[in-house]
């Protein structure tokens, strides 16, 4: 079986726009669960602004709190070298750089355009290249974004670049609002992969307009294979209009299981996470095998019977 | 733009398991906005027993008060002689066969095994035979079933012949209760393709599990050209269990128009039918589209920019 490599956003996308602060100690146990599940990263939180957004305004107590399971990549995010520092001090293990190929969204989402943003990510660089944590690198608004419309290709090529120059080689194309379907995403992962052999892609895909699976499909079949998601299908981001929900942990694992890949977190235990994250967040989840239960076991296709 | 020939299924399979009747005059009023909108064949009710399935007890009235588009395919189901009597006597243009390929489900679902219920079949061709309104098959359970489990290959194909022998060439593989996933919707597919040429094969299929429209990426690629849905994601089959709402028709064309192919529906036109049917049945409605609203424009993936 194919290993799938998956992250679970539940701590940070998942709870960035929840209207009920998720008290510390919930927050706490929740990480803890997810390590146990065997996710091998999970984005804790993020280091931005307390007061811009507040949900996440337990980053360093969160970090100081949870058990580390060895193994498991604990990743924050952080939009500034101010944030990174204090990532650092936290002792964070990746430190998830974001940067949106909408000018627009940029300046909406951390005040600042693309080339000022690249600008701190060099001195973050610097801060980590000893003995700091690694650096990945997203790009929101891979697929289009809700201010500007359509993004030019050249546009996420170019910050492309500019993470593989800062030594930054774990990069994840954003669909921050779910704007991208099928043969879009296969065409832009296959022309990435390809452009950029030395890049390690992964897709952080929103299911906004129902897309996400199919999404996931059309990636797999031009090789991706590191994924974001999570659980209840909960997340969105504050500064883009119209976004919404990730792609349900669950869903994704109970379908990659059926098509013969081995996400390495056992369906079961996660489907019973939910109700624990229903009472957290107080209100209904999203997904669909949370509801219907999953298929009860897959048949060999490749066999006639 | 490749055409993609659409069923609606709303009048049957949306409504035949709602709590509430919808009253006659709304669901005539329902299928004459489906006409105008332009779908190409509407499943319109189902000559079941009235007690079975209530909320269709008025088929032969809707059939007198619709207004018939020229062009469009008035379709209704019936599942045995008696059922087809009336479908003819209402003066539908298709009849849609059901048999199931699930010997556990099709007893569920009309009381008898799948053998008796193509002798009823057998009876029903020989009615239409010179004037009567043409035939179509579907076989429901096509990629599972929660009574029985996998349903063998072989079965299918069998009731794939059977259809054949009776001179029924549109075949629908049905996916009930949403088991299918991707790389088996498209084995099968691909497989009854290659084997029956002679036959026009469709898929109706569920979003219980979260994997309609990965399927329906799926089944294109192997040149599946025909699809049933459901607005609102409405439906279920009441002696199925866990049967829940078909692929939703708004989430379908908009995910299609983006890839290219065309539905002849208006996506716009499509949306502002939601309001009116979750007054008609009374809750929300489900699907991304209608909540999110669409993606603004689709962008050339062939081109880089």
């Amino acid at each position: 079986m194919k290993r799938i490599f998956l992250t679970e956003v539940l701590m940070r996308d998942g709870l960035q726009m929840e209207a009920a602060f998720v008290p510390t100690a919930t927050k706490v146990a929740l990480v803890d669960r997810l390590s146990a599940l065997g996710f091998p990263r999970i984005e804790v939180t993020s280091f931005v602004s307390r007061t811009a957004v507040p949900a996440l305004a337990d980053a360093e107590e969160v970090f100081a709190r949870i058990t580390r399971r060895p193994g498991t990549i604990y990743n924050a995010l952080a939009m500034t070298p101010r944030g990174a520092e204090r990532a650092i001090a936290a002792g964070v293990d990746e430190i998830g750089l974001v940067v949106s190929a909408s000018e627009a969204h940029n300046r909406a989402n951390v005040g600042r355009d693309i080339r000022s943003s690249f600008s701190g990510f060099g001195d973050i660089a610097a801060m980590v290249r000893d003995h700091g944590p690694t650096l990945s690198g997203a790009i929101a608004m891979s697929f289009g974004c809700p201010i500007e419309g359509d993004v030019p290709e050249a546009r996420v090529f170019s910050i492309i670049e500019d993470y593989l120059a800062l030594g930054i080689r774990h990069i994840g194309l954003a669909d921050t609002t779910g704007m991208g379907y099928p043969p879009q995403v296969a065409a832009l992962c296959e022309r990435a992969r390809t452009r950029f052999p030395e890049a390690v892609f992964g897709l952080h895909l929103h299911d906004t307009r129902g897309l996400g699976l199919a999404n996931v499909v059309a990636a797999l079949e031009v090789g991706i294979e590191r994924f974001d998601a999570c659980i209840g299908g909960l997340g969105g981001c504050p500064f883009a209009p119209g976004a919404s929900g990730n792609i349900c942990t669950e869903d994704l694992v109970h379908m990659l299981g059926l098509m013969g890949y081995d996400c390495g977190v056992d369906l079961d235990a996660l489907l019973g996470i939910r109700s624990e994250l229903a009472d957290a967040v107080g209100h209904a989840l999203s997904g669909h095998v949370g509801v219907a239960g999953p298929r009860y076991r897959p048949v060999d296709c490749a066999t006639p019977s």
